[in-house]
């Protein structure tokens, strides 16, 4: 089959093996995949992955050992466990030891005709989802899992730092639910589009430099996709206040995490969420993401696509196989 | 008057001014002093301080605008608040940033025959408490400020890196309620007191370089001092589980925090405590850290009693002016 492969450089490949589903996997033909930092990241040495990046999709199941599954539209989650272990047993294979990950850990992803996933990891779209609004389930679900880990009060002073794609993906759901974040980025277009989303814009520029006295945001997610991420988010979160870190960036940074002690503040990982309440938001549309496509790229244009992704005066990019 | 001074180097000087007390301040006669990590750190640069080290400390009110306190048996919370700002003016003096810290931040410390702080500060010690273990309420109460952030269920698997003083109060602190963490340390002399008081002790080596599937702790605490501290917390912290941050260490260290989004590990900062928490275990002989006790110096002797707080061998040496 086509497929785009990551081995040290990232190339079109046409003879790229039919994937061959385990007992208990389904094959999902790719409609439509969406480029997301993490991919750009895995092109950078994230993870060390070898293969077929893409983890954010849409397809139709053309080959199931669940009868029940031929044909149906699907998105997928994304991390598949062992199934054996207490991680699993607690239905928590996003933290099997033991995992793979579609596309990032231990098996080929979506940039491609064809991908396998277990069956339970399939979720039926519903017709009210069109497939470019799809695309956003996984990067929707992921902000929606900041809500899973934190319940700021409905007055917490919130900003995220980065306008790329995640940064919009949690602003969006923490609207949906009631904040009123602060974007800090800096591409004053993207801030411009965001805006128009209904979404608090700043320049982050206005935000750095300033006296300890003036840190003051009670929550503050970093979604830069930078290690320096970090560093920036410490330096305006409020003494005992709490940082969520959505960024994986293959790079180490310089840290002292001596004013993380001194200011008591309380620090959250934060990867992939359910996908179920990001489901509800796109079906009725009290989220609607499609503003912010900026692109749609056949699967032999995986290279553009690619480029056209790492620009930061994009959103998303999707490619079609 | 005599003191101990750090400014580059530590030495004793008998012509130091005497503390000119502001108003709302009394001047407070210096009993003993315990020499702590963080006075250590403040040798190798942390917080850039230059003055009188010296935080944890026992002494009588000798001169006071608030003549009740004249004659009385105190300690002292370390944080002197500006009084003014939001955070003050909610009771916590511990965050505001403009606040001094005795010994630490802008303001001469305890390893001095005087020192002086506003009269909220002072705590009036029971009799029931002598001198030496009067030395551990701050150091205590450091270890109770874990219980003040997090509250994890009686069954919780804890660890407590680092077998130091402060390692030690939180392993005491822990199990006078109820849990029972596991004291991973490089000192067998050390880990061997611990065990007489109680502790649940291991080697730190057994418990590094084991494969990710076999992180199980859900709280991990750093006592360590050191910045490579929370690199072996990550290591050994199950999956969503929680790291408690306590070391405070001059160095930077190259970390990538990756792992903190990939495993969902939420971390606390965590300084200091309110005392009184710390003063009735210990007035209530619950708590009886005295066999931590490693010497008791001169200040005349002060250089020969920061070597024996940096022995490895050494949990607390105290200070007498």
């Amino acid at each position: 089959m086509r497929a785009l492969v990551y081995d040290r450089i990232l190339q079109l490949r046409k003879d790229y093996p039919d994937p061959q589903p385990a007992p208990g996997e389904s094959i999902v033909q790719v409609v439509r995949a969406g480029i997301c930092g993490t991919d750009l990241e895995i092109t950078r040495g994230y993870m060390a992955f070898r293969g077929v990046p893409g983890h954010e999709f849409i397809g139709r199941v053309v080959q199931s050992d669940d009868r029940s599954l031929i044909g149906q539209r699907v998105a997928g989650e994304i991390n598949a466990g062992c199934g054996r272990c207490a991680l699993c047993a607690a239905g928590d294979a996003r933290h099997c030891p033991d995992r793979t990950v579609i596309g990032i850990l231990g098996r080929d992803g979506a940039f491609a005709e064809y991908l396998r996933l277990p069956n339970v990891n399939l979720i039926a779209m519903p017709e009210a989802i069109t497939d470019e609004a799809a695309i956003f389930i996984e990067p929707l679900a992921a902000a929606y899992e900041i809500l899973a880990q934190i319940r700021p009060s409905p007055d917490a002073s919130m900003a995220i730092l980065g306008d790329g794609r995640l940064g919009a993906m949690a602003a969006l759901a923490l609207q949906a639910n009631g904040y009123r974040p602060v974007v800090l980025g800096h591409h004053p277009q993207k801030l411009e589009r965001l805006e128009r989303l209904g979404c608090v814009v700043a320049m982050a520029e206005e935000c750095q430099g300033r006296e300890d006295g003036r840190r003051r945001q009670d929550v503050v997610i970093d979604c830069t996709g930078r290690a320096a991420g970090f560093t920036d988010a410490l330096g305006i979160v409020r003494p005992g206040g709490t940082i969520v870190l959505k960024s994986t960036a293959a790079a180490d940074g310089a840290l002292n995490l001596a004013p993380v002690v001194i200011n008591e503040i309380t620090i959250i990982g934060s990867r992939c969420g359910r996908f179920r309440a990001a489901i509800e938001a796109l079906a009725s549309g009290q989220i609607d993401p499609r503003p912010l496509l900026d692109g749609d790229y056949a699967l032999e244009d995986g290279l553009a696509a690619f480029a056209a992704a790492k620009d930061p005066r994009n959103f998303k990019i999707l490619l079609h196989p």
